[in-house]
């Protein structure tokens, strides 16, 4: 009807055909305080004063001491004016409303589910949950790991393996690194694997593109009447037991030929399904992959979901990802921690043949709830009902001359219907169902929990409308039959009926009312440590804000229930989104194209280096293999680079931190016409603004190179600096890291990758099954990635303007180097930059205390505990050190309470030295304490109670207490546990 | 399109215009779990144990036992069948679309705000700070109790004056309770009280109406040019500082003259203009009231919002409401508790004039956060911005030849139209905006923090589309001249701009980032204990789940920024949610008729006592004035029979708890005709059905009396029996009880009234300003009353259905019971019923206990605070006992955890009897302990560390620490401090 401008603009027209007015020009004062305000932890006095210890007079005058001249970019940051929070809520109801909510029966992995409003309230709507880091500090993640833990349960439980990973990236990557597993467990036995043909479209393209990388030889066959044949050793099978045809088969035949030949055995489950079918345990497979999305978490347009990984015992050491055990603390009480973390290092090698870091904690915990609010009855019975809708489709399309294409199918009907199989999928798209056109001539229809008889009855019309049934269309209110669903199923046949139990652990049986269920979360984040409480300070990690307003949109139906291959017409909303996404994450790097599909930084990783691979090869330099490596670089970098079939060539650290120019040079010279590209990290991991960056990127340039950035510490660029004006040509970012995706205590993460202009064609292409295969293969299931959550990088950018991100980069600098001022007095402050200033984080050098004292960086980490914060970053990137990043966002309060903590710690590490108490009896060492240690009727210490519990006065108004103290990792990985244990262990 | 009829019914409809088929039949399974199995804690087995302990066969066979066949009734529940989450959700959603978003400007003391989202999320949104008690409980209370003194402290400071109280239930009769609190303090002097004709038109309405009940002279005048001629003593006078039109004027000469001729005065104030006029208390007021909702609270269709009083000392003991004050605890810690909770013991007497007990807790801690996140210079900007938007408003029209009535104005500009102004707010209306129109010749036009130059525009055309202006409206894209809005409002005058500071407090300065805010948010909630994470087992108080899905529709715009007086075609979806209600609950109650107005039980109370006034004033009786009210009466049962201008006569109570019916006969026969009613409770806070019943309603009916049956016991009979068929001619109902709607830890509540048909001509009227006045008056401001938090109830009836509401009161009744079993060993229960069996709680009958050890129930109620448990009502409606509701939401793990405690405490109980600790060194007359008591380095009482803080192994799991030991509250009352104590007290 109107619409007016404000800020000084001219401003408002009247619809023509009304009376007609018109304002010339409207200012108002704006609101009372912009969301950077609220981003932004210090304000007015408080940044003033820490300016003053840092010895500044202004945020330029630091910013421009700290940063080199070189580096800075002479463009500011072209990006929309900054807009309120609900400006930018009402422009995000505007872009959701563009995409349409369905009824998706498209099924190919992706069902839709009803996430228990406890749950989501509670869990996914909780910052207690999404705020928290992986738990690598398990003494304040006990939480958490808990719930990871009954995911491992449930999984393990329901394939019939002996032990499974708390979730991976998506199903499509989780059968990729089956193959993975598969060959690493053939350990260099020559040979290929055979994939099923019914495999879903995604798992396959993803699954083969990673493949062709690291040259495995891979075969895609129909299985159904037995293996193929091939050269060589069979190295394994990867088979999907509810095929994405919907056709549930007896998969016994196939193993057996592939164990005869010595081959291992991959089966794709759905985890709903495995309710009513045999377990891939008990059919003899060796590893079930899997998504637990339809256990509870929302379509999200693809994502984020936890996929899961199962095996048999003997394997567990080849799994990937991350494994909860189970293990005890220095009281001997039960505690969780990652297990084997060892095996996690080995990824970061060279040799590495899997880069996973990030998994999807936040949505395995959900899923893992979902399972304990259900329970195996509950399960079992969402399982019947589903079942018992797609027999309904069936019977009800059977009997009106539709052909049916399998006889036994759990929630997946497929029909033929030559010709029409669009025709069909456009008339159900017009009665509100969305279902699936594999190719013109089938159609599937893929039933789940929140399917009923309107849905039925909009299948049916879809085919009447489309002409593909006999049924009498032009017969007004002709009866077309009786249709039950759900309690009349046909009983399974024997060989594809479950008969063994699952989910008798009592966890999944105490949770059951809404009461209980909501008490449960609480008590288990209660023992967590997130960002609610505290900052965490972790070096390259990033804990910023995960603002409300941003996380708010998550769970709007319009993105929430969002099928990730919904036509396009359904879709604008997310499309238009993506791309404004993606331009403005290429203004900010200055890139000139950017792709969201990687769903967590390592996919990032190796999407940028497939680009490059791809690069190389359309020149005809496909013998440039070679990556060169810092020796500071991130761990995932090697693996990345190995999974992009590249060799991994290590560039030496200078005494400064910065690149060893010399070696640059050398290692160039050696590997000449080979070298592929150098991935380096700017600011380095070490926390400072190296000057000769540029001089790097040349030479790599030089030497026909490409030059990749890692993205990890965007968060000292933005506004300041584009790592494409320093040279690189790619660079991956963490949005969940610099753009406020939170971190879910250990996923989910997002990293896309952005390129420079002739990269540009090497992104990822398009994982849909019905999409084409050219180009670049794809890195994630879903086209648009962990789709859900962009929302929140976007109200991110849209919120802070380029004015705001550009304060926050500054700001986190100031924070980074008033620790560094108040701390080095304390704590040597291993490297600084130009004029002895960090960046945005700093390393804290405990390796002379170490020596002097036996006090390890692993002390303090666990005695901060008892001061209520979370640890910095431990012995990354230098062992023996602590790296602190406060990030922009914590006020000088948070910092004070910070420096006081730590100096507080050092005055102990000095009693130590000074003999007042022993090491081994320090409340260093002893650190942290409970309650009940601190409690307890006998205190044989050398120290003080109060001073191990309130050893600073502000702790008093209120303290976290960790629930178990120091946790022994070696016992429990001597006595691998990875399921919940017995109850009787709870009651010891 | 379709509509398909699920559960057996014929099913499938097609549009006969398009291709059309019919299926007969569909049946489907229903979802794996009903909500009524979430709702209700015992399950399968659980159940079955509870009942053989209980020594019954089923559930059935045990109600028959403990509810009398003479009260049961013999019509099950007409209601529609339960649906699921979803289905309500989505009913909801249908309804709530049926409400018109729009842009609010008719004021009348309701704006739009902007609730901050991190508030919303953890504060509106949060369980742990929605699902607490009232903190009678101090000790484990600390966090809201510090919310509220920010409150009070936020109050105080703005208005000028010396205490506040922790919020009112609204304005109107926030104005009606500073009337009744002038004549208090006249203590007896006959005279008048005048009221400012400007005051809003619903505090006019609800006030005139409580004056007329209890027989205060109150004159309405226009005091512009001063005080009217009034015969006798002036009592005081209530003004309203920024009018009902709008106008900003200087009080001083009325309020001057009044206090010459010996008046208080009161002064309507609005908390966002006084961050920039002059506050009651410098221009002399005594008491300040108003509302509090436009510091952030939703407008909810007219509430739950919190109203304010602020007194000048002297008048503190004459407060009506909550009272948060500062005190010790046993340590000599600072501690928060309730103030001069004495004083509100005078509200349970017959002298009351005021019943108000609920507040409105989470509203006021939602404004209260609001203050404390934009601090004081914040709110001056958004007041100076609202103010600068009125200021353009009327510019713009002024400019444009629309007569602007007054000169002075803060947000509301009042225009003169002549015969114009139901055009101009329908012309509104088309382009979104709701102006309003106080008669035909007047639209007034409020700003709010949300107001932008859309919505200004929006005016200027509907006064255009209107012809009110001299605008050419014909002259296409005309420009109309420049506006600008808050940068250029003009400086107030001097007698009205406030030159005092204010929200000076540490606490409005501290939490200002977002990072902050959460922290603060969490940090506060940490202390206190709520239904999130232990049992609140409350007799009376039925404190059972609050469901999710209950509670997420009201954050839904379409819900929460509704205006209580927009027109009724914009509110259909209220009018619907709020008829079906209605209709439910008098299915529920066997009434004819039911309000939702009353926006708590005491004010249902108030309102069901009016309308038994109203009917006998009818009928000539206007003698009738006698209400007898049992010795075991709630608190405010006699405070209402005051207000509604009844006089109070006891009638006993016989040893088994029972009403005494000779007593009853006596007092009928003493008061004969002056009968009114009787008001009893059933089943009685005794917690036993009583066979007598009928009786009573018999013998008052006969005597021509009414019989009111409050509704605070209802969760014991729904389903089972109904109050009207007991003989009941009136009840509230307490939706914070029985209907789900969280106690928010102290209000909202919700209490309709419901009655015989007989009295449905006299349920209370419509507050609307414009409303015509006539019949009952009004008992809130609001048509609705807390429309916003229906949904809540609307859910869980629908949630339930009428199977899962008898389930509910059954599972009450066996949880009492199953407690009554297994505690009367160790506790002995006052008072039982047919068959030795309680109905949904029991008394546990401290006072031998107390005799023989001096153990008493208080220290009982502290100490299983150790134990994680919030105490049972303490001392009500017995001195020296406890009463026990579990409801039916608790599981047998949740009660036997509860039992647990109390044996164990019983134990120590004994230990303190055999002498084995001394009782004034006992663990119980210590309890609470905190953490730091418990880890100091001295511990010299007479029991272990351990003993105390793990009493039973299972706290080691996971324990809630309290965070002040008990609270000494006669400390605080001798040395009054209600507001946040200056900084330094904390550094103490």
């Amino acid at each position: 009807m109107h619409d007016a401008v404000v800020n000084g603009v001219p401003a408002l027209h009247l619809d023509p055909s009304t009376d007609a007015v018109a304002l010339t020009r409207v200012e108002h004062t704006p609101a009372a305080e912009s969301f950077a305000d609220r981003h932004i932890g210090p304000r007015g006095r408080e940044t003033a004063q820490m300016l003053s210890v840092v010895g500044y007079r202004s945020l330029d005058a630091l910013v421009d001491a700290a940063v080199p001249a070189s580096i800075r970019t002479d463009r500011p940051l072209d990006l929309p004016a900054a807009r309120s929070e609900e400006e930018v809520l009402a422009a995000l109801r505007t872009i959701a409303g563009r995409n349409r909510v369905m009824t998706q029966m498209i099924g190919q992995g992706y069902s839709d589910t009803v996430t228990p409003a406890v749950i989501r309230r509670n869990v996914l709507e909780s910052p207690a949950w999404y705020t928290a880091y992986t738990p690598y500090q398990p003494e304040i993640s006990q939480g958490r790991l808990e719930a990871l833990l009954n995911f491992q349960t449930m999984v393990t439980d329901l394939t019939g393996l002996d032990l499974a990973n708390a979730s991976l990236l998506d199903e499509a990557t989780a059968v990729a690194e089956a193959v993975a597993l598969m060959w690493r467990a053939a350990r260099g036995k020559a040979g290929t694997v055979v994939l099923d043909a019914d495999l879903f479209g995604q798992s396959l393209a993803v699954t083969l593109g990673r493949a062709e990388a690291i040259g495995l030889p891979v075969v895609v066959a129909d299985l159904t009447d037995g293996l193929p044949e091939i050269e060589g050793d069979l190295i394994g099978v990867v088979l999907q037991q509810v095929g994405a045809s919907g056709r549930v088969r007896d998969l016994r035949p196939v193993i057996d030929a592939a164990k005869a030949r010595g081959g291992l055995v991959t089966v794709a489950a759905d985890l709903l399904a495995l309710t009513l079918l045999t377990s891939p345990g008990e059919l003899g497979a060796d590893v079930s992959v899997g998504s637990a999305q339809r256990f509870g978490v929302p379509l999200f347009g693809g994502g984020p979901h936890a996929a899961f990984m199962a095996v048999r015992k003997g394997l567990e050491r080849m799994l990937p990802g991350r494994l909860v055990g189970v293990s005890i603390d220095a009281d001997g009480a039960r505690a969780y921690r990652l297990a084997l973390q060892t095996r996690e290092q080995h990824i970061r090698r060279e040799k590495a043949t899997s880069n996973i870091c990030t998994a999807q904690a936040l949505l395995a915990i959900v899923a893992s709830m979902y399972a304990v609010y259900h329970g195996p009855d509950g399960l079992k019975a969402i399982a019947e009902r589903v079942r018992g809708f797609a027999g309904a489709v069936a019977e009800l399309l059977g009997e009106n001359g539709v052909q049916v294409e399998h006889d036994l199918f759990f929630d997946t009907v497929r029909t033929v219907v030559p010709g029409l199989a669009h025709d069909v999928v456009a008339a159900g798209a017009r009665h509100g169902v969305n279902l699936w056109a594999p190719d013109a001539d089938h159609v599937q229809i893929s039933c789940d929990e929140t399917t009923d008889p309107d849905d039925v009855a909009a299948v049916l019309l879809a085919f009447v409308e489309a002409r593909a049934t006999t049924v009498d269309v032009d017969q007004d209110g002709a009866s077309i039959g009786f249709f039950h669903t759900g309690t009349g199923a046909e009983p399974l046949p024997a060989w594809a009926a479950r008969t063994t139990a699952y989910l008798q652990h009592p966890v999944f049986h105490l949770h059951r009312s809404e009461t209980a269920m909501l008490r449960y979360l609480r008590r288990l984040s209660d023992k967590d440590l997130a960002l609610d409480r505290t900052m965490i300070p972790l070096g390259s990690c990033t804990m910023k804000l995960n603002a409300t307003a941003e996380m708010e949109p998550i769970s709007w139906p319009e993105f929430a229930t969002i099928h990730p291959y919904a036509p396009a017409d359904q879709t604008q909303g997310y499309a238009e989104l993506v791309t404004q996404l993606q331009d403005w994450l290429a203004e900010i790097t200055g890139y000139a194209a950017v792709s969201v599909q990687p769903n967590a930084g390592s996919q990032g990783e190796l999407a940028g280096l497939l680009a490059i691979h791809g690069y190389h090869a359309s020149r005809g330099d496909t013998q440039r293999d070679v990556c060169l490596i810092p020796a500071s670089a991130h761990g995932t970098n090697a693996a990345s680079a190995a999974l992009a079939g590249m060799r991994v060539v290590v560039v030496a650290t200078a005494g400064d931190g910065s690149i060893d120019l010399d070696d640059l040079r050398a290692k160039l010279e050696t590997h000449g016409e080979q070298v592929a590209a150098i991935m380096i990290t700017y600011p380095s991991t070490h926390g400072v603004y190296e000057e000769g960056v540029r001089t790097v990127c040349d030479l790599v340039h030089e030497a026909g190179g490409q030059v990749y950035i890692d993205g990890a510490n965007l968060n000292a660029l933005v506004g300041l600096a584009r790592p494409a004006e320093l040279g690189g040509d790619v660079s991956h970012l963490n949005l969940h890291k610099t753009f406020c995706i939170p971190h879910g205590g250990g996923g989910p993460g997002v990293g896309p990758v952005a390129v420079a202009a002739h990269l540009a064609p090497f992104l990822p292409g398009d994982p849909t099954p019905t999409a084409t295969r050219e180009g670049t293969p794809p890195v994630s299931a879903a086209p648009w990635g962990s789709a859900g959550i962009l929302p929140i990088s976007w109200a991110y950018v849209a919120l802070m303007g380029p004015d705001g991100l550009k304060a926050a980069t500054e700001t986190a600098v100031l924070a980074a180097n008033y620790l560094a001022t108040r701390l080095s007095g304390h704590f040597p402050v291993l490297y600084t930059g130009p004029n002895g200033l960090v960046a945005h984080e700093c390393i804290l050098d405990l390796r002379d205390i170490t020596k002097e004292t036996g006090v390890t960086a692993e002390d303090v980490a666990k005695r901060l505990m008892d001061y209520g914060f979370h640890a910095p970053t431990l012995s990354f990137p230098v062992a023996g050190t602590l790296m602190v990043e406060p990030t922009e966002s914590e006020d000088l309060a948070e910092l004070d309470r910070f420096v006081d903590a730590l100096v507080a710690i050092r005055g102990e590490i000095d009693a130590v030295q000074a003999g007042r108490w022993p090491l081994a009896d320090s409340p260093l060492r002893n650190a942290p304490h409970t309650a009940a240690a601190l409690s307890a009727d006998v205190w044989d210490h050398a120290y003080p109670r109060e001073l191990a519990a309130f050893p600073v006065a502000a702790l008093r108004e209120g303290k976290y207490w960790p629930p178990v103290r120091r946790i022994d990792g070696a016992h429990g990985d001597r006595h691998l546990v990875c399921s919940c244990p017995p109850i009787e262990a709870y009651a010891e």
